[in-house]
């Protein structure tokens, strides 16, 4: 049963590194020109997108309690802020080390974890409101951020030719 | 122990129920003609990407091994071809009937299967290729599509005034 459990995490782990590989890939593949376009007309660029995974990739280290920000920064300037705030963004050259750091150091973080952990609560709930609703546990964070990596390479793909 | 194994298939489920909500959500949002745009200059029409959706998830049925397809013909035109191929395509307002009625149907199924089946091979491998690579079970197709989804909301989303 035990091997079970462990079986369900590893294939959460699996689904997520699978998104983090697409995403590697496609960033990879576009140049920092194409990368500074914007995936619509008055939509975000590719520059502030790879930024913005980063930035809530890099929070999910204290989320998970797995440790601190490596980057704290990225969050003001990908997360609080829009695409045209007037804030430095580093440059994408920058931020293309930043997301390899960043995810290299969480996969092996989330491989670390204990099964049992993962139906933790996260650090952003309270025990109390964990006991109203115990979904909202570790493992519900992994699944949820690997939608949300999906969710933006959908957009940064069409940046593509 | 059961009862940890059932508590995570739930929190499977409730991913992807929240991805369908967010995008059932999002194309009641949008008007026919909103629909009828390309996500981007030169790219799939929001009526496609429903359309792909759709089938998509109407062909989870057999592969989950919960039933039939309702709407077989939709992955002629939705998967196997692209948006700009010459077939036909149902009207928007038979797309968003399907939409609804395919995934209150799926959803109903995937509340229903007992929750070592969700462990079991999916109908496109075979048990061979199953034995060398268990991971691919039906629970694995409900994370993947899931993530599929939020890809494709996240275009979708471009739409939006």
């Amino acid at each position: 049963m035990k091997n079970q459990q462990e079986f369900f995490i590893k294939m959460a782990i699996a689904a997520w590194s699978l998104q983090i590989d697409r995403a590697s890939k496609l960033f990879d593949s576009l140049t920092d020109t194409q990368l500074q376009k914007q995936v619509s007309e008055n939509r975000n660029t590719g520059v502030y997108l790879l930024g913005h995974l980063t930035a809530i990739h890099d929070e999910m280290l204290p989320l998970l309690g797995v440790g601190e920000k490596m980057y704290p920064a990225l969050g003001e300037v990908f997360v609080k802020n829009p695409d045209k705030s007037n804030l430095d963004k580093p440059l994408p050259h920058q931020l293309r080390m930043y997301w390899k750091e960043i995810n290299s150091t969480l996969l092996l973080k989330l491989n670390a974890i204990d099964t049992n952990e993962w139906f933790d609560r996260h650090a952003a709930v309270t025990e109390e409101d964990f006991r109203i609703d115990p979904q909202r546990s570790k493992l519900n964070i992994l699944l949820i951020r690997t939608s949300h990596i999906a969710y933006h390479i959908g957009q940064v793909v069409l940046l593509k030719k």
